[in-house]
């Protein structure tokens, strides 16, 4: 269900008024592979909220100039965070994060459990994906994908959220997450690593307010959990 | 939210009753990586509803004997299908037919439309990540994947199921998918090409029994679209 062009959107992460200038990959796709010419229009987000639309008065492969014609502001989405374990297979991590932008997710928290198997991450290529993401699906909100952080350091920075969910396969006392979400408030949800969370991990966590929950009855894979459950928060 | 093992199950298409033998496949996974011995435990599924408990009579890694304990079946589920037109990038083919898996799909229908950018499907390579996503997630219904047809082929087929809808990002008057599902009735979704449904499918389609739904205000790829459709129609 993709619009009848892929990258409809271009992204400049500025105020979007008066006179602005298309980066060079912007610049690139618009008058190479689009086509554009003078007096074409264009639209753009800023990743802060604005959509505008622009019309494009110096065509440069390099750096296109454009004039801001009106643009649009939105009120921010309320925060819906996402703290996983990166898996061991790279292209698992770059899905939950181009899939989980698409939908809606405001900020990621990559997260070094004790059972994790992967303790690299790719900053830059991440910024990279999050971008084309939001250019791509039109979400106004370039989200937050905070440095990976160690699983203590988590549960202190989940104090922000009011409500916390912590998914994992372990026999407990869990709900269906669709059953406690709560969608007009702050939510965060934290999907365990190939090898699940240790008991001390979910013990802390639950000790520190999370609700421990289930998606399905299936065992999913990490990045399924993750785009389910920021779907099932979102209120899909 | 894995599991503590990837590929937990072992699968076997038959009746799970006393002596069965893994193929050579999961002989190997079981003796050479997994490296169980005579006496162990392990989990086969069939495909067909059945889970049953074995255990090794004669390790071999090409042929492994095991003796059924016992099994348990399971009722099926009701139909839910997804119809989708195969994306030019095959990767995301492949994960929308390994996540709709783990999620819980019952038939894929890939479909050739007006605006499809690929006409090439790799059955026995789709067949196989159906076996590997119902062996990692414990999904005990194996999805029947048709032969990919023609748009209006998949219109007549479509009489089967009581409940049909087609999203796509045309204007129109769509109601929002969560909305319109009937999760104790048969489910048949139909997901758009990159370049989206042509006007003329649409009115086909419409005129055939589908509703017409939108899943996000964002613009969604066709895998996000197929993955985030089925989590909803299975009422997560």
């Amino acid at each position: 269900m993709n619009g009848n062009k892929l990258s409809t959107f271009f992204y400049n992460n500025e105020l979007l008024s008066g006179t602005i200038y298309l980066n060079e990959n912007d610049s690139r796709h618009a008058i190479k592979s689009l086509r554009l010419k003078e007096g074409d229009n264009i639209q753009l987000i800023n990743g802060i909220g604005v959509k505008a639309n622009a019309i494009i008065t110096a065509p440069n492969p390099k750096k296109t100039t454009c004039k801001i014609i009106d643009h649009s502001k939105s009120t921010p989405p309320l925060p819906l965070a996402l703290a996983f374990s990166p898996t061991k297979n790279n292209d698992r991590n770059e899905w939950i994060i181009e899939k989980c932008t698409e939908i809606g997710v405001t900020e990621f928290f990559p997260v070094y459990s004790q059972h994790s198997e992967r303790r690299k991450w790719n900053k830059e290529r991440m910024h990279k994906i999050v971008i084309a993401a939001i250019k791509q699906s039109g979400n106004l909100w370039l989200p937050k994908i905070n440095d990976p952080c160690n699983f203590n350091d988590l549960i202190q920075l989940s104090d922000q959220f009011k409500n916390k969910f912590i998914a994992h396969c372990r026999e407990s006392n869990k709900q269906q997450l669709y059953n406690v979400i709560q969608q007009n408030e702050s939510q965060l949800i934290l999907i365990g690593p190939e090898g699940d969370f240790s008991i001390d991990e979910v013990a802390l966590a639950v000790k520190s307010g999370f609700s421990e929950v289930a998606l399905s009855q299936n065992i999913l894979r990490t990045e399924t959990a993750a785009i389910l459950s920021i779907s099932i928060m979102k209120g899909f």
